[in-house]
């Protein structure tokens, strides 16, 4: 226990840390949190579409890091979009916390899009891959049509 | 591939598209790339942290989810390291750049520790489970010591 908090302490994640009844200590941290994990999730959608549009070669396990970590991804940044969050320099719209039950949606069909990518990734046929990929892709739009700037 | 190429610049992923030769298209995007997925990373092992350390009140559901974060973060950050992105305003010692080879034997060390919390989180231990998050830990401190600021 003790020897854990010297190291919390030492990473600096002790100053990260979270209360009982919420994930995030200041609205700013739940900001930075989703802006990372949607990044993230970003860049291996960019990285898996260049693939998938011939701007760089076919890498089948590349691939399939890229799927997983989009599904990885996919269920992280929601819970970050809580009450008090709607705070200064986002891309977020208002939208987001005035039509919270739409937005949740909006982020489950990603979710339920995303397994089907990790297992059309394993699957080694490139069409159904892409079939994949288009329809992750589109729940992204669709969700930032609604709730991004 | 028409319709993707319209969905990648609808996204904003066509910007982000990556060269033949290198994930990233400028030193910037690799430095943005690796702090989002250090970010991430730090979040969850913070949050497991506060959980083993009875700082909030302990979830398996929650551990699974963040071992299973770490687990698919902690191969993410290095090849963001690379030649060219030794770039101002990060918090990355010269040592990441000038000792690479140890740099990468501290990151492979953390890729070897983060499975087994995955299965310590599964396996419903919790004696386990903070046995696999100390050598977890324990690999972050040892890589921060010699390459962050």
């Amino acid at each position: 226990m003790r020897s854990f908090r010297r190291l919390a302490i030492a990473l600096g994640l002790a100053t990260a840390a979270v209360s009982a009844h919420a994930s995030f200590r200041r609205p700013a941290d739940a900001v930075h949190y989703r802006r990372a994990a949607l990044l993230v999730m970003a860049h291996h959608t960019a990285d898996l579409g260049a693939m998938l549009r011939g701007v760089r070669p076919f890498d089948a396990a590349r691939a399939r890091l890229d799927a997983r970590v989009i599904e990885t991804m996919s269920s992280l940044p929601w819970p970050a979009f809580g009450p008090g969050t709607d705070v200064a320099h986002t891309e977020a719209r208002r939208s987001v916390w005035t039509e919270h039950a739409r937005f949740l949606q909006d982020a489950r069909r990603l979710q339920e899009a995303t397994p089907r990518l990790v297992a059309a990734a394993q699957g080694g046929s490139i069409d159904q891959l892409r079939a994949a990929f288009g329809q992750t892709v589109h729940t992204c739009k669709a969700c930032h049509d609604s709730f991004r700037h």
